[in-house]
């Protein structure tokens, strides 16, 4: 998505460790505009698609997601994250690894807004080991939901997240992929 | 705002406790087309009033928020919670109680994105003994920046935080301002 990447190019900062920060328009500050633009893209790459329902995760997801939901006409959800707080038989749970915070959340959504037959579409803002990504695929699975796709912002192509998903044969709409990025030059190599 | 009271009487669950359970369509589970209703509502009642960003807090402020500078046309910068992080000088950080938490949060935004000159409209889902806003009032002193207003979804007009907003000259637009809710009933009052 040409307007995405132009973004990222112009106000993304490379850092070491594989670190990209986007937190001028993605996750800190935020540009609604920019967010509507995104969500049109999904919306027009699922085209066909039969979706009933929008989850992501907090706290950067939200934004974007609830965005993309106006584009859509759907409803949304956003898993909660919670260190250390005890299970609840209300709500489904499973462990995500975050590779930006290097840390163990539990997260967890409510039995009674994931539920059999809700056809779902995952959003969020980055894909870097996929952790996430299967960690709400396994509440949709628990719930006896459908997961019938995910929509990314930037994908890191040169972690195993994105192709790990491919293999799977989940349908992955990303739109920036990101080959390599260089933190001495800041130069981002996108996927075309 | 007339739907909003509408919809809060339909779904929403007067609990023990001063405690309102919202969270099919405004804190867990998100309706995005409310969320627009409530977007322009604010934007006709801050007409007229120089605005050039919006501050919310996380989590559950955020799809709020960014759905509401749609409508405003501005950006969003949303204040992170955290518990013992380490501060950080390119940050500013606050202290903020959670009422139905229970818990004290350090709040923090980033130096980038709160500055002087900065003409901010603070916007949030529930406001009870308004340490929030104080919170996110104290971020935005500590910028610079200016404080326009306070946009809240639902007001519970029975604890102190409206009341000590308005006398403190603040200007304060809660979309749904409860007078009283009976957990046995489930009655709730509104204020008109």
């Amino acid at each position: 998505m040409e307007v995405l990447e132009e973004r990222i190019k112009k106000d993304g900062i490379v850092k070491p460790g594989n670190v990209l920060k986007v937190d001028s328009f993605l996750n800190h500050q935020m540009d609604p505009f920019l967010f509507k633009e995104m969500g049109k893209e999904w919306k027009a790459r699922f085209h066909g698609t039969n979706i009933s329902k929008i989850l992501t995760i907090e706290a950067s997801g939200i934004g974007i997601a609830c965005v993309a939901a106006l584009c859509f006409g759907l409803p949304v959800v956003f898993a909660k994250k919670s260190i250390d707080v005890p299970l609840d038989d209300s709500v489904y749970t499973t462990k995500v690894d975050s590779f930006t915070k290097n840390k163990c959340f539990d997260v967890s959504v409510s039995k009674k807004y994931l539920k059999e037959g809700d056809k779902v579409l995952i959003i969020d803002d980055f894909l870097a080991n996929g952790c996430a990504v299967y960690g709400l695929k396994d509440l949709i699975e628990q719930a006896g939901a459908e997961l019938m796709g995910v929509g990314i912002v930037i994908e890191k192509g040169f972690q195993e997240g994105g192709k790990k998903i491919r293999e799977d044969g989940i349908r992955l709409e990303s739109l920036a992929i990101i080959d390599s990025m260089d933190p001495e030059t800041g130069e981002i190599k996108f996927r075309h």
